[in-house]
């Protein structure tokens, strides 16, 4: 039978994300954390497999609430933040107003969702238009604005001034959503203190960038009503039970946390400092983990760089003449450098 | 500010899924198996929590595919069958039909996703009302038909002639979800063998009944094409790196996952007799991992029950009158019996 025409025609419009697997050596491509955490034997042996896991993911909530310095009740779990969008959209609606180039699980989820997007372009220094953005706003009247800060993949934070222009603008009208996750790179403290005045702010976190990738743990912080509400539409067993423990033994080890953090942030300088020693090269300051940067020709450049066995990601399509290289453990970004500074003359 | 205004109508007459934790010695309400699964140390350092899970779960599809004499192409990995529930609903959109009372989770999602909910009450031995489902289909053209078969919470297969009926007259007009999540329980074989002639159909499977509730396991069968296109509103990372080396390790040790099965099964029809023998009782037949039986005053019961440490589901406003609970080892089905012996006089 034909099948498409019980299919929604805006699935039918839509392509899968594409997350290919490209064997390498030294793998730059995802913004994941070189430093991963060990799984102890009192982890493993805290969990059964056979029950269910807890549906409020009470220890966590508790451990992150104190880590931010929150109450539980304004946070939710997700399996990573993507599903944290797909519920806010469900809950809120559309349409969705988001800046390009930046994430692109905002424009994908709307698209899945029926939603319609707008999508405003950055200016020609990855700042907001905030002129246009207002326009838009008034003209379409999205539900949901999302900023990433820093933004991914131009690695740098939105300003302040245009950000609160926009929250301010969107009151009563739209929920502003803050996609904190890389904050913990960034020299600012984030946009959590401004919950208490504004309750239509909701901040994505994420532990993914920070070396849990693999467990997919999100979360969203918002105020009460808005955790309420799109509770509701959170599936009850959304965050498995090993992810819960092995996320909560990581939030304690703070002192760990901080030291990676530390190395990504120095490396991060690093590398920066000796990319811009690179003829044909203009890296762009970040305030993420990763660093994107301009080069002639970036095919040929990108596959020099997998030829030495070195994967970045290609942002052809999305940010046009550009690569962008996530931060590694010192060695990896030495490796990258080493094979950059023969790529870009091969 | 308002921000209810901002909120879609159903969602704010949504009620969230209550899945409390109760405290108890023996829990019997949840439908898990009574037999986890041993995580090794092998597993745990194949894992870096560091990096992104393989967002396709090549292995682990290809385990399941061999299991199940049928291709990787024909399966669709989600967190638990709640997040395919999603997808499908996403994908295919409402009205949605589905028999009552059977697995809440259907009705919850289409209400979250703002479709229409055609909620059919089953016959007086809890099979399909054939007619009335076929009026109902007739009348509103739902997209989606969920059947869950053995069907959860009455515990029995619907016949395999009404099934095919609503199939055969589903045919190029709605897609036909049969959700098997209790077929490893049943005496018969399941639908999977219906797929070769029937492309409207889709099979939803989990893990989560046969020892890895909490790693959150479930996947979709059916054609290539439906596939294809619940694909792409699936979220990229949905399946977490461990959940997916354990279920595939699980998946290996068919000698064991087998035996656990039948010890389930033997303990079931012991069960039943038991609760048979009991005065006042009347338990259901069942071909899933749990008994529904009717009792006087079962919130009386239920409480007597929960006051000697046995946790079973209390089923008022679901199926009246009616108690349910999950099979457990041996020792607990023990505890279980003489605590109800008691309970029912008390």
């Amino acid at each position: 039978m034909n099948i498409k025409k019980l299919i929604r025609p805006n699935i039918i419009s839509l392509s899968a994300y594409q997350a290919k697997e490209i064997p390498c050596k030294v793998k730059l491509d995802a913004n994941e954390s070189p430093f991963g955490f060990r799984i102890t034997q009192e982890i493993i042996q805290s969990i059964q497999t056979n029950r269910y896991p807890d549906p409020e993911a009470k220890s966590l909530k508790k451990a992150i609430a104190k880590d931010l310095k929150i109450s539980p009740e304004n946070i939710l779990q997700g399996n990573g933040s993507d599903e944290l969008i797909y519920y806010l959209i469900t809950v809120f609606g559309g349409p969705v107003l988001y800046p390009v180039p930046t994430f692109s699980m905002y424009g994908i989820i709307a698209h899945a969702l029926g939603e319609k997007r707008i999508a405003v372009p950055l200016d020609h220094v990855f700042d907001l238009d905030l002129n246009r953005i207002l326009l838009e706003m008034r003209k379409n009247k999205p539900k949901l604005i999302f900023l990433s800060s820093p933004n991914n993949p131009t690695g740098n934070c939105f300003s302040a001034d245009r950000m609160l222009k926009i929250i301010e603008a969107a009151a009563n009208r739209s929920i502003v959503v803050v996609d904190e996750a890389y904050q913990p790179f960034a020299s600012n403290r984030g946009l959590i203190p401004m919950l208490r005045d504004y309750d239509h702010i909701v901040i994505m976190r994420t532990l993914s960038k920070i070396g849990l990738a693999g467990l997919r743990v999100g979360f969203l912080i918002a105020g009460e009503e808005i955790i309420r509400e799109v509770n509701k539409v959170r599936l009850p067993f959304n965050l498995n039970s090993l992810s819960q423990a092995i996320a909560l033994d990581a939030l304690r080890n703070k002192a760990l946390l901080r030291r990676n953090m530390q190395t990504i942030i120095s490396e991060r300088g690093r590398l920066f400092r000796e990319l811009f020693r690179i003829k044909g090269i203009t890296p762009y300051p970040s305030e993420a983990n990763f660093i994107l940067f301009r080069v002639a020709e970036p095919d040929r450049v990108y596959g020099n760089l997998l030829k030495r066995g070195v994967l970045v990601r290609n942002m052809k399509g999305v940010v046009d003449g550009c690569l962008r290289v996530t931060v590694g453990t010192p060695g990896e970004n030495e490796a990258f450098l080493k094979a950059i500074r023969i790529a870009v003359k091969q």
